[in-house]
């Protein structure tokens, strides 16, 4: 069932770790399939190096194990909401990156600083309110989805244009068109968060420094990229 | 003599270079047999690579040598001490990991921020007191063992719940129910100490940062994972 | 046709994944020959582990394609121009490396703050000012070399002397006499702008630090490596 | 001719790569036959991976090239006078690594925080003067042994004690009793530049922080490493 989606799904889970992601079990990577409404995600706190293809979870899109020996990853309840919401989307990765983590952690959004990070989002990587305790103490992983949407509409803005989001207290989550895309954007993440966080420490040593990108060239970045008239890569 | 004891230290003290968790010979594991009263333990300054499981040195609780031709690690009567109080432990590890060090050279509790840290910890990482001169001067290995309890006691917490300890002016012990999870934990702790020091400076540039973790989700991630009703993982 | 060069270019476009200066697709390398006028440059947004010499484009110094199947890098314009005005320059390399970048986004020269960067460069590796919107409006690449090529004139320096730049908000170009020394330099520059900023961090702890080179000893330094009676190396 | 110290000489210098202390060509060990008073130094601006045993070059203890091919070290002129007046050492290192030199171009001495400093060196880590212009100007390279050697005598300090000095705007120098020992010193130095700007971080952020070891455990450690009595590892 779902063979191939369910080998995507594994190597893009080893991408986690070639890319330095994570450590340990840090991290997870889920596919939909849009035509049969399922999703194949990680097992929970399997170790990278013992997993297999075929030890990857199928769901449906209501939380129902349709295929596996193991328990999906205790994320899967955020996964299933990200794909119910945002569908546009075909690949979700969670990990605990440490340089996310730590914009994560300070509860602050990713200014956008360069072009690095216009090449990958179109404005600052939003950072959505932490979870209630009432939130926190049933369905914790659903709310956490649903803060992630929510956090979506109260800005205006799309999950194609913006690949990432950070949950304050928690980490990042990511996406893309397919899994290895949001394991790309995961990667992208952290290195706009380190970038972010050095650049702030180089201004504050000089007075005459200035940062926060204009937008007309964020947009150009964004658009030579991204937009219709992309030219940037071989499209 | 506990050739099977032996040959998981030796390689959870491999764990450490892989890990890159210590540089030369800044490290060591050891296991406890519980039935045995007996601690197998890494002997003092050999450098891992050529080091052999027969080089483990097997050493009883009150601290005499019953098997080995080597010195055993300068730190065994810290790993004695603690295996005398801390009854539920298997495993000890002691190395000198940068982050975790910055954190106890500055003499810090690490502060819980995120989930990262939840996931691990019932709380902040404790940072025991420093020894007092007297302390220094006679049986300093031994007394070191004594501060971490005698913090524990202070603090009334539990080392079940606290898997890690730094003490001030050294660097960090850890343990765990073997020396794998040990070492794991001195892993974790180390992506923690990290992690902290990056939101305080993440935190630093920006006026509606908020740092520091709620309790209750700090009790939801430390119950999913290590409570009753835990549902992280395949257990 | 000009496979020699071809093969220069391919290999040193693998040197900045090998010297960790890039990720994903994030940089490129190009060399020109100066008896043809023409450059060869990586293929735009192709991964380095899929790429062959044989991907490389020729381009003219005008900006027509000469050989090629693929699309050149969105950035050649900006080679372009660096090959026609810099005229003692053989091989450019751009990047976003994550320390370079910091002190682009920042808009700040990176201060000669001692020998490691007097080997590399005669004085502050300059920070050029950001384009206009008028200018990134229309031929962007294209002005970004001349915003390059101003910066250079209005400071009345020499980009033999000077082997990088930043441009604000960007990242950093590096050239050298041929390919592989421009891919050295991107190196050099990622490795001070590094230096500068950790020397920046220790100076603030510590009322006597004194930071900033003289510029006598900027002077022996440069010039023992670079200067007409040079004695390092085996030149 | 000594071939045998040659080959050693020749495998320290690949181990400054292997650990990461050095890029390109920034960095060189050296080591001394006292009985021969020779002295076997790696070429200068020699890449490390195409170097072989029989490149390193012999020089007696006047600056005289005794043997070989190529040009020694433009630093040599300051490892023969460490040699010449820091009797009791065999082997010099001299790099760029990043954190020694970011306290070295601040002009800080390396504070002694904590007990990994303490098993390395007996006290804080020398940052010596910067060199005048007429020092700079001529005997560049010879002026900064003198410097080095006059800053241990102002202090009272000795070689044996304090195996690692750095030059205010420049770097470190670290020795040992054979050239593998001083490479060890500089690996050492390293972890303890960056160990100690990161204690500096975290103390920053928290008002109860305490920094600075006290003398009596840092002579317990020291001791219980170098002294008399000494009883860590196998000695």
């Amino acid at each position: 069932m779902l063979e191939e989606l369910k080998e995507k799904v594994y190597k893009a889970n080893l991408q986690l770790v070639q890319y330095g992601l994570v450590v340990l079990t840090w991290g997870n990577v889920s596919a939909v399939d849009r035509k049969a409404n399922l999703v194949v995600i990680k097992p929970s706190g399997v170790p990278y190096d013992n997993m297999k293809a075929s030890d990857m979870v199928v769901m449906d899109l209501n939380g129902n194990k349709v295929e596996g020996e193991l328990n999906p990853s205790s994320d899967t309840p955020t996964h299933l909401e990200l794909y119910r919401k945002f569908d546009s989307i075909g690949g979700i990765v969670h990990t605990h990156s440490s340089w996310a983590c730590a914009w994560a952690q300070a509860g602050c959004d990713i200014p956008a600083y360069g072009t690095t990070h216009a090449d990958f989002a179109n404005g600052d990587i939003p950072c959505a309110r932490g979870l209630t305790e009432e939130e926190v103490n049933s369905d914790y992983e659903l709310n956490t989805g649903k803060v992630i949407v929510e956090e979506f509409e109260r800005r205006g803005i799309k999950p194609d244009e913006f690949p990432a989001v950070l949950i304050h207290r928690h980490g990042p989550f990511t996406w893309g068109k397919d899994p290895f895309k949001a394991v790309e954007n995961a990667l992208i993440l952290e290195e706009v968060a380190k970038m972010a966080s050095r650049t702030q420490r180089v201004a504050q040593y000089d007075e005459n420094s200035n940062i926060g990108i204009e937008r007309y060239l964020l947009d150009k970045h964004y658009q030579r990229k991204h937009g219709k008239n992309a030219y940037y890569g071989q499209l």
